[in-house]
């Protein structure tokens, strides 16, 4: 009973896959907060390297990894694509449940796979220090461990919750060199306007990003890096799902449900769209996100134009939105506590070619659970709900059908969410729609 | 330039590989303490199962693997043989460097090797509940995974100084839904009167041993489990270095060093023995155990009888021991700090065929420091000490040499200790001749 599927490390996926130009419908343009036009490359220039920004806008479907990359993707590339045996039998399915595994790379996640090609695309255009936000600490220990791969300095902004549920992390980051401090932070002008209002703000994801933003914005030897959300962190994100179209193409599978959590939905995105093709082409494969009830951008936000940072610094996105404002609850997937999503995940789940499901944490929690006592491994928190969405698909789904999910990332250093689990003391959060349209009102109309 | 050498599941071993009938001294017996006459096997049913007892005494130098525990070991084995490409050139060394990792099991280390089969075998004669200690975590991690994987009770004894130290190492032994107690404990005899004593006693791995084997003694549906220094836990591990055989074979590579850390000798015994029949019958192979210079068992120890715990309730054991009342000051590598070392290992020591060498904790963390930062993932507080050993055997080694070293454990629950040495506050500790001449004064005299 052969489980774990590896791609040879000579088949390693040496292009990612761009969907922009396959899109049924044109990616809406980002757009110029004070003018309301198209943002230009010029524009993006003094926060990211030419590289990227080229890369998010590209019109070509396949774009090579450069080789000092894939030399750093080798060090845990590929990742394995899992039966999870045990588990099907647990929950009595007929169906097949495969989980690829992202949690096997230094930073425990599937982070790595962009934090490598953007710190490489810095360093080779001779940037000397990246800035970036983090959620629950997994997208700076990403950039941290890049960094020091490329030899680049790196400064985490991280949201305040997170930094004090997570002692761990903090160090984890300070062990690859980077500097961490809690946001909103007296390092910058954001932080200080937004600490004088509340001293005790615990912090958000978009208001990290305004601060690790104006960071590089206000240093001339500084550039910004983003975890999630926009097109070229997606675009490095998909050699997950070329790596597993290839192992189920291996095992003489193909897939009927792929399924992954969303925060900024990179990694979801990562791993569907590599089958957008096929799935436009006729294929019956159904693409499945799952998100928190604390924060439902996909299931209960709107689909238009809003900023992907609390003090509006950013360009405009037409994505799904809660309001860029919005402060989710304090849930323990603070990867998951974004107010927005992935532009091309939401023209995808504006199409209907996305499926969006939202979850309670402790339901997510149990799956995690029922994971760890057949599969093994512990889950971290934002993964806890793609297994919770899988283990429902996988109940509908047809006896011989395929199940596929993300397996995004460990939770060892989450182990304080589980200790609260366990007590029985995770509340479970879902904002009234009274909420929700107030958080609405804050965006503005260039729909 | 591939880096890791992936053994496919369907080639991985069988049978795990039983060195007692290749030792070319046949290894001394256990004693009973009180008669100091060999153990028999009806001596130790009370604590361990039949399958196990016999797996200790075995003349067969190749012993089956049940389908159950090639079962669960699939879950994540066959583990990568990895070639550290970037350590090598960052230490400009002309040999190859090579780690087997055994950090990717579901514990986080080597120790499910011998954790699964001891579950299997106590679920199948009908026993109900396991007993253990623990030092730094890793072992009472493992074994209340593998108890998960079989439906036992897991009981854990955890050393003070870690238990303190390390509460997520707690926790996720808790989730794997084991109970956890700081030992000197007051469940057990044993415990009760350390405390009476010391009320403030930090604890000793000898001394956890002590409390679990007295748990398994006197409840009858409980057995003891231990996680390394015996016959069949390194029988156990033997699957490590039978793959990594296989896996350099695969690469056209013969080992000329072969490195690992030393415990109680589990991990380094499963890595080099089998290869000891290469060994004997010419091939030059060098075998050497890295160990604390806190902890000296191997490189300052007397190699005597001696009792495996403090309370004298184990069988006497022939080994490298520095007396079973030794306190070994409170380093970070909590699984290195045990008096004595597996038997096996220390009849190969003395026989010159084992060579060791001891180290400080700031060096092997510096060490650990620059894995890190080459090859990308954070190595156990433990493993530092191979990873240390490896750097020093590699600069000593002829050009196209190839050193092989175990990875065997990461540390993402060894955080604090990194946040300590990165703040300066590691001491290093070297006990006196004359500390380690009077905690040998204790050992008895049945040589």
């Amino acid at each position: 009973m052969e489980s774990k599927i590896i791609l040879p490390e000579r088949d390693m996926p040496r292009q990612w896959y761009n969907a922009l130009p396959d899109l049924p419908t044109p990616l809406a343009p980002p757009l110029e907060p004070g003018s309301g036009k198209p943002v230009t490359p010029d524009m993006l220039a003094p926060i990211f390297p030419q590289a990227v920004i080229e890369q998010e806008m590209s019109p070509e479907a396949r774009i090579d990894i450069p080789e000092p990359v894939l030399d750093i993707y080798r060090l845990f590339r590929p990742t394995p694509l899992v039966r999870a045996h045990r588990l099907e039998k647990a929950l009595g399915v007929k169906c097949k449940i495969f989980y690829k595994d992202e949690s096997r790379s230094p930073a425990g996640s599937h982070k790595p796979n962009t934090a490598i090609p953007q710190a490489y695309y810095n360093a080779r255009e001779g940037v000397k220090r990246l800035a970036t936000e983090t959620g629950a600490g997994q997208w700076g220990t990403a950039l941290s461990f890049a960094c020091k791969m490329f030899g680049l300095q790196c400064t985490v902004y991280m949201v305040k919750v997170s930094y004090n549920q997570k002692p761990y992390r903090r160090i984890l980051i300070n062990s690859y060199g980077a500097e961490v401090f809690p946001s909103p932070s007296d390092k910058t002008q954001t932080g200080r306007d937004i600490l004088a209002k509340d001293p005790d703000c615990q912090g958000s994801l978009g208001l990290a990003i305004s601060e690790a933003v104006e960071d590089a914005a206000t240093h001339e030897d500084t550039k910004y890096a983003l975890g999630s959300v926009l097109n070229h962190v997606v675009l490095h994100q998909t050699i997950v799902g070329l790596e597993t179209e290839k192992q189920l193409a291996m095992a003489g599978e193909k897939p009927d449900f792929l399924v992954g959590c969303v925060g900024g939905g990179s990694n979801f995105g990562g791993l569907v769209l590599p089958f957008l093709p096929r799935k436009l082409s006729g294929e019956k494969i159904r693409f499945i996100a799952a998100e928190p009830k604390a924060c439902p951008t996909l299931t209960r936000g709107q689909f238009r134009y809003d900023y992907g940072d609390v003090a509006r610094l950013t360009p405009l996105l037409k994505m799904h939105t809660l309001g860029h404002a919005y402060m989710p609850a304090p849930i323990h997937a603070g990867g998951l506590r974004y107010h927005g999503d992935a532009p091309i995940v939401c023209n995808l789940a504006a199409e209907g070619i996305v499926e969006a499901r939202s979850y309670f944490q402790n339901d997510c929690f149990e799956a995690a659970r029922l994971f760890q006592a057949t599969e093994g491994f512990l889950p971290a928190p934002e993964t806890s709900h793609a297994i919770k969405a899988a283990i429902d698909v996988a109940r509908e789904a047809e006896p011989g059908q395929n199940v596929v999910f993300l397996f995004s990332g460990h939770g060892l250093l989450d182990l304080a969410s589980y200790d609260a689990y366990m007590q029985g003391n995770l509340v479970d959060f879902e904002h009234s729609q009274e909420d929700i349209d107030e958080s609405l009102k804050a965006c503005p109309t260039f729909d």
